[in-house]
């Protein structure tokens, strides 16, 4: 039976603190290219695109610190959302050649039982990998959180943190076509060019430069916000509680400043959540999939005719998806960072 | 024509910190028993039960400092909800002798907007005083903060902060009406019992003997929190949010552990929002008033036959008014704390 090589990224050992390229090992494993006996619904994929999302850091943690179904496993490969197509299938729903999306292993092949794929990829006129993005996850993320926990109505005032991100970049867009005033933060000079010059947000906050961000927000939004889209969690979310409007919403979606901290920062300002009558919503994308096809009608058109535009960080190879993960948390992605496994 | 005396309760200056008896000044005035010409939708009333809730701390606060719409001014009464009866109306819904509750002044008699009038009284088989609690708005509070932004379904675990407090009390015995498991916690041995043996909590946290909330929560609630009825805020709230259960909801009714801090304590674990996708909500009773009627038929039968209880702690008249009120901040009530002001 046809052996393959299969390169592999491996946890080397639970993580503490900031992530490293040295917590994960390249190593080069062999798979046999042929669905073992017996093996219904599982599916052998090839892996094309991997998403790096900041969920992913803490299921680096030992399993008491991780607070989602399943860390990884040391000595294991870590996994995430990809795009993968189907070498063979065990599963009456997929054929050799489907195109998916959905969560599989950072390797180059995989063996992944059915019910971890999301979707078959129906559409191929777009960038394969926006499946990891706009078309994928972050999208929907963005989709849901925005439009189902945030509520927004025409003309209201939104913030987004973040805002160059996977997700960030996407709600400043959709907010700006519902009609709503939308003001981004980003780190650097560069990511709030982008904010302004190519998403189109009304305007964009340095956070690195503002030695005052309550200021900042109060100059941008002297009447308040109405909606913030949290991706940040932390110092930033302190000041926002300061600006926020009556009846303000503020779907949470991360807190990528506070997942490598061992002690996280303390947010002062809650009692705003009373004094504003705020509702502060934790979501998660998985809830919102039956949305997917609605979605896809939405965004696909605003795609296509140049409405919505999506920026992506590429990094070539499985060998370079370390570096590319903990990027993330520091902030050196510009726009979505994938890892490109292979094109086809 | 007829001249009175009118003790008021006097705001010294604005305040800040815990607030001290001698905030506050008890001063004899006078005033005419009668309407001013042309002062329609105006009622002069006699006040006979005063109210003393956590919000009126923040309006001793100078205006920058104050969140709500009207702070009280230095030299002038304070104010609040209260129970009081019409000596003479210049509004038509209103005329001499009818019971009203709503908005008045530190005072034995005010002249009051009529549309500070929140309504007026029909049921007299109960004591008068319930107007400041359990009908009036604590009891709405904790009829709206847990039905309506709370969500309950029968069999969940709620936990409640401040649990014999004027909307405590009620927040515990109206989850146990609807099928809850119901953990309170409060600050005396006095209380704890009251929660367990008057109330009917299944069981009861004296968090000022409990070194470590986080592990008193995880022995009460192994399976974790689907309500958090939260009164106080922050350490609590840091503990519980370690503990709630995946969609849980915390309707935020007040934190008036913070309210006297000048610099509020940080919350940590504000990242579990997202882990367990909770709804954390602030609300004022004020937006829920058009469910009076609603709670009125709800809550008089469990009163009156004694599924419902209420616990005050009455000050007698109107100069112990300040310490009634300071008191609140320290936990020193127990149950509701009202003061009498006459009691016809």
């Amino acid at each position: 039976m046809a052996q393959a090589k299969n390169k592999q990224v491996i946890l080397k050992h639970y993580v503490s603190g900031f992530p490293k390229e040295s917590d994960m090992n390249i190593i080069d494993s062999t798979i046999t290219l042929k669905l073992p006996q017996a093996s219904n619904d599982v599916l052998l994929l090839k892996n094309l695109y991997l998403s790096c999302d900041p969920y992913m850091r803490n299921l680096m943690n030992s399993p008491e610190n991780c607070f989602y179904r399943r860390n990884y496993s040391p000595q294991s490969p870590i996994a995430g959302c990809g795009v993968s197509k189907v070498v063979e299938s065990g599963h009456k729903d997929y054929k050799e050649g489907d195109l998916v999306w959905g969560f599989t292993n950072w390797e180059e092949y995989s063996l992944i039982p059915a019910a971890q794929i999301l979707f078959k990829i129906e559409h191929t006129d777009v960038p394969l990998s926006y499946y990891t993005g706009i078309l994928g996850m972050p999208g929907m993320t963005a989709y849901a959180g925005f439009f189902e926990v945030g509520s927004p109505k025409k003309g209201e005032n939104v913030f987004v943190s973040a805002a160059s991100g996977a997700v960030g970049q996407l709600v400043g867009q959709f907010a700006k076509l519902h009609g709503c005033y939308v003001v981004g933060s980003a780190g650097s000079k560069e990511k709030v060019d982008m904010l302004k010059n190519k998403f189109g947000y009304d305007e964009a906050i340095n956070y690195k430069e503002e030695h005052d961000l309550n200021a900042a927000l109060k100059r941008y939004f002297p009447e308040g916000i109405d909606i913030y889209f949290e991706n940040v969690g932390g110092k930033t979310l302190d000041a926002v509680l300061l600006n926020m409007k009556l009846h303000g919403r503020i779907p949470v979606c991360g807190m990528i400043s506070q997942y490598n901290l061992t002690q996280p920062e303390g947010v002062t300002n809650l009692a705003h959540i009373i004094y504003k009558r705020i509702r502060m919503q934790g979501f998660t994308v998985a809830n919102y999939y039956h949305l997917y096809t609605k979605f896809l009608e939405f965004v696909l058109p605003h795609i296509r005719e140049g409405r919505v535009v999506y920026v992506e960080d590429i990094a070539e190879g499985l060998e370079k998806g370390p570096a590319a993960l903990v990027g993330i948390f520091s902030g050196r992605n510009v726009g979505k960072q994938v890892v490109v496994v292979a094109r086809e």
